[in-house]
C-alpha cells in the first residue's frame, strides 16, 4: 500500500483501515459491488482515516477502536462522493468513471446508501455514543451544505460568508469530525479534543481552498476532470471572489453563470483563463496558508511527539499539492 | 393527534415522538424543508415507533430514551420511503405527491440523506451502542433488499424464498429492529429481547404480505396509488406465486412482466383481475395470519400486562386492514 511519507509511522494502522474499508461488502448484487469496490480503491489518499489515527495516537490509545472509526469516516466520505457525483452528474473522479456514468440512478442512490449504512455500522462498532453523535452530526452538516450549494448555484452576487459555510459543510466538517473522533477514542483531555477539532476544521478549510484553486490551475489529466468544473456547476469559489476584489470584470462572471448554454462555455473558458492568470490565485493560496498556520497553532500545546509532527506535516501537505 | 384505539395507552409517548419527528429541521432550504415536513405529516400510522414504545414498556423502562429511539426508527423509515419513491418513480404516496414528483433528483436524494442523518443522530442520542448497531444493521439490510429487488425485477420464474428475503429486508427488518430496540432500552432480559425481535419480524412479514395483497384488491383511492403497482415495477409478490401454485396461467405473468410496453399494461390489468378473483388472495391472507400467530406466540411468555395486550392487538391489526 502506498502511503504519504509522513504517514509511514502509522502504516500498519492504515493497512488495517484499508482492510476494513474493502472487507467483504454485504451488497448482494455482485456487479454493483465490484463497481463500488473499484471506487473505494481508486486512490483516495485516506487523509480522513490518517487524521483519526494520528489524533488518537497523541495520547495512549486503544488503536483497535480508532482503526474502526477511521474506516467509518472514509466510507462516509465515499458515500457522500457517490451521491455528489450523481447530483453533479460528474462523469469521472480520480480519473475513473463515476458510478452514475455506469449505473442507473436507482443503483447509484442505493450504493451510496449502502456505504452510509456500512459507515454507520462501523461507527456503532466503536461502542462510543459520542463518536456516533459526531459521525451523525457530520453527515447532517454535509447534507445541509450540499442542499445549500444546490439551491444557491448560479446565483451572483454571492456572499463570501456563504462560501466559507459551504466549504465547512462539504469538507472541513468531516476533517474536524475525523480529528475529534481520534481524540475522543484516545481519552484525550477535553481541551486536547477541542484543539484537534480546531486543527481539523482549519486543515479542511485549507484543503478545500487548494482544491478550489486547482479547479482553475490544475492539469486536466492529473485532476481527472476538466478545469472550471465548479463554475460549470454554478458554484462560485474563493478565487472568483478574489478576482472581483482585485478589480476583475464582474460581467464576465455573470455571463459565465447565466448566459445561454451555447454562449456559456466560451464565457466560462474566458473567465477561467483570466482568473488563472490573475492575483486571485495567489491570494487564495495565501488564505489557505493562513488556515494551515491556524491548524498548527491549534495543536501547539499538545504533546510533542512524532504524531504531532505528522499532523503538522499533514497540514503543510494540504497546500503543497500543485497549484 | 389520532392514534389507533389499542395505542391509547401510549398516547403521551407517541405525542412526544411526533414532536421529535417534526422538530425543527436543520434543512436550511425552507421550501424543501416544507415538502419534507408535509411528507412526515402525511398520515403514517407510526407503527414502528409504537412498536419501540410498547416493547420498552413490558419491563420497567426509561421512556425518554425509548421515545428518542422511536423517532429515529420513524425517520429512518421516512428516509427509505423517499429514496424508494425516487427509485420507483412513484408519483404519489398516502395520497399526496411524492418528493420526486415535486423536486429534481438531486434535492430528493439529499432530502433522504438528510433524514438518514437525523435518524442516526437520534439513534446516537440514546447513548446505547447496541441500539446504534441494530439501527445501522437495519439500514444495511433495507439497502441490500432494495438492491436485490431492483436487479431482480421483471424476472420470471422467481424463487419464493427470494420473496421472503425481500419482504424481510424491506419491511420486517425494521419492525424487528424497532421491537428489539425497545427491549434493549428497557433492560429486558436477553431472552425477552429475542422474543420481541421474533415478534417484530413476524409482524413485519404479516404486514407486508397484506400490503402486497392490497396492491391487488385495494381501492385505488384509499391506497393513493393504482392497483398492480408492484407488477408494474416488475416486482413479483406472494399472490402471484399462489396464483401459479393453484393452477393459474403462467404465460399471463410472463406477458405482464416482459411484453412490449404498449401491450404490457393490458396484460397487467388482465393478470391483476385474474389474481384478485382467484384463491391466491385467500391463501396469501392465510399466510399473513400464520405470521400473526407466530408473532403472538413469540411473546406469549412475556409479562402479561396492558402493553403485551397492545402488542397482540397490533399483530391482529396487521391483517385486519381491508383486503
Amino acid at each position: 500500500m502506498k502511503v504519504l511519507p509522513f504517514l509511514e509511522i502509522i502504516r500498519e494502522e492504515l493497512s488495517k483501515v484499508e482492510e476494513l474499508i474493502l472487507s467483504e461488502s454485504s451488497l448482494s448484487y455482485k456487479p454493483l459491488a465490484e463497481s463500488v469496490e473499484a471506487i473505494l480503491k481508486s486512490g483516495g489518499k485516506r487523509l480522513r482515516p490518517a487524521l483519526t489515527i494520528l489524533a488518537s495516537k497523541l495520547y495512549p490509545a486503544d488503536s483497535e477502536r480508532a482503526i474502526i472509526a477511521a474506516a467509518a469516516m472514509e466510507l462516509l466520505h465515499a458515500a457522500t462522493l457517490i451521491h455528489d457525483d450523481f447530483i453533479d452528474q460528474s462523469s469521472t473522479r480520480r480519473g475513473i468513471p463515476t458510478l452514475n456514468s455506469l449505473w442507473p440512478p436507482a443503483a447509484v442512490v442505493l450504493a451510496g446508501d449502502h456505504l452510509f449504512a456500512r459507515a454507520a455500522s462501523l461507527a456503532a462498532m466503536t461502542g462510543s455514543p459520542r463518536v456516533v453523535k459526531i459521525f451523525a452530526q457530520a453527515l447532517k452538516t454535509i447534507c445541509d451544505g450540499e442542499i445549500r450549494q444546490l439551491f444557491g448555484a448560479f446565483g451572483w452576487p454571492q456572499d463570501q460568508e456563504d462560501y466559507y459555510y459551504r466549504i465547512y459543510a462539504k469538507t472541513s466538517s468531516l476533517f474536524e469530525a475525523s480529528a475529534e473522533i481520534g481524540g475522543v477514542l484516545s481519552d484525550a483531555p477535553e481541551e486536547a479534543i477541542q484543539a484537534l477539532k480546531e486543527y481539523g476544521k482549519n486543515l479542511g478549510n485549507a484543503f478545500q481552498i487548494i482544491d478550489d484553486v486547482l479547479d482553475f490551475t490544475g492539469d486536466e489529466e492529473t485532476m481527472g476532470k476538466p478545469t472550471g468544473s465548479d463554475l460549470r456547476q454554478g458554484v462560485v469559489t474563493l478565487p472568483v471572489f478574489y478576482f472581483v476584489e482585485s478589480g476583475g470584470d464582474e460581467s464576465l462572471i455573470v455571463k459565465a453563470l447565466k448566459a445561454r448554454p451555447e454562449e456559456r462555455e466560451t464565457a466560462l473558458r474566458e473567465l477561467v483563463e483570466k482568473i488563472r492568470n490573475s492575483s486571485a490565485i495567489n491570494l487564495s493560496v495565501k488564505e489557505a496558508m493562513n488556515f494551515v498556520e491556524k491548524a498548527k497553532e491549534a495543536i501547539s500545546f499538545l504533546p510533542q511527539n512524532q504524531y504531532r509532527s505528522a499532523l503538522r506535516a499533514l497540514a503543510d501537505f494540504a497546500v503543497e499539492r500543485n497549484y
